[in-house]
């Protein structure tokens, strides 16, 4: 069987970072929930065997489901062999993946800094006031970390000669804040060779390209966690 | 080398998730910033080998620097047996733990919806709007989660016989809750027996009772992450 990947069908959303290491590394699975519906993803989730996920993404195999992005990857790293398995460079890449998750969280702040449930036009005022301060302080304070990670290394990719689910998240990173901020990352973008060079690496593995190219890739909306409100975007 | 723990020095703060792990196991460590302050805290991670951690907290050992939480206590559970090693319980341990995490960022969020760099006094109207949210559909819906998982157990402890680093997570959860929004605490906690019967047995721990009578457990505080503001507080 392969896996099924549940996520809300009409986003791409977290559940993103785990299709491009499945896509990137050709592993069988089935997007479910766009298949199968969102009741049959919440009843997967309701399933009180006590060990369901808090929320999707989650992974399901014929054995187990994990939840967590970042479960869901050093799961998959372990048993498909996209990650070094030294324990020095899983954690690694496990603090990468985490660091990442954190920027994602602060993105969705932007447009939801008080109320998780509401509309983003019922918080406006204070959307425009968080984005300056992630724009300002935080874009330049997390995308430069990540500029550093990819120069500790010998090789290509973030760890070594082969690519790992880091390096593909770090692609959607990129591409999701070029999407909700593009004349901020154009003012960002030429203090940010290594970060650009392996955005474009990862861009250029055939499992991804061919997933870019197919209607398996949502395109970015603003219903997902990426949203471009030009109102929110300045150089 | 006992482990330096590096974190903020005058707070509880997510470092407190590492330090009663630590406690409980009673592994040696030093809680480095307090005898070495900041300055050399700021100099550890600067260092830039490239393989520098986001934020404090970090754990330094003679090998190795690692940063993120969920990253800290998968090293600890590996290295010195705190969690189970069988795939299915190491992966289910790491979703609660970042499960956690996400409420812990959502706690943060509650004092400091706009502006993440500014006073809580700047922010005042936006906090009390999220804390409503927050204390009547998130609270609810993590700590019935978090309840369910007590449940998926044959053991006494979140998985299985022993006490793993989730269940001393679970305890500062429960603990940090109480000392933020004791009114609605005391009304969600008739619902959640099992997360408070786990929290009474993390404290009758040997290594955690020494601990919480020691001057090495801060006192909660209105610099830290759980933050107790009575005006956000309500049944």
């Amino acid at each position: 069987m392969p896996y099924k990947l549940w996520y809300w069908p009409s986003i791409q959303g977290r559940g993103e970072f785990v299709r491009l290491a499945l896509e990137a590394a050709e592993i069988p699975y089935v997007d479910a929930a766009r298949t199968e519906g969102i009741d049959a993803m919440m009843q997967v989730m309701a399933a009180k065997d006590g060990r369901a996920p808090f929320a999707p993404p989650f992974l399901q195999s014929e054995t187990t489901v994990i939840g967590q992005v970042a479960a869901i990857l050093m799961f998959l790293g372990e048993r498909h062999d996209l990650a070094p398995s030294g324990m020095a460079d899983r954690m690694w890449l496990n603090q990468v993946q985490l660091t990442i998750a954190d920027m994602v969280a602060e993105v969705h702040d932007v447009h939801h800094p008080v109320g998780i449930m509401d509309y983003y036009e019922d918080q406006k005022a204070e959307a425009a006031r968080t984005a300056t301060q992630f724009r300002e302080q935080r874009m330049p304070k997390f995308l430069s970390y990540f500029e550093d990670a990819t120069k500790a290394t010998r090789g290509e990719w973030l760890v070594g000669d082969r690519w790992t689910y880091a390096d593909t998240s770090l692609f959607q990173l990129v591409e999701g804040l070029r999407y909700m901020f593009p004349r901020r990352m154009a003012t960002l973008e030429p203090d940010l060779p290594g970060l650009v060079t392996l955005r474009d690496r990862v861009a250029n593995l055939p499992g991804i390209r061919r997933y870019l190219a197919s209607d398996r890739r949502l395109p970015f909306s603003t219903e997902g966690i990426f949203r471009h409100y030009p109102e929110l975007d300045a150089a």
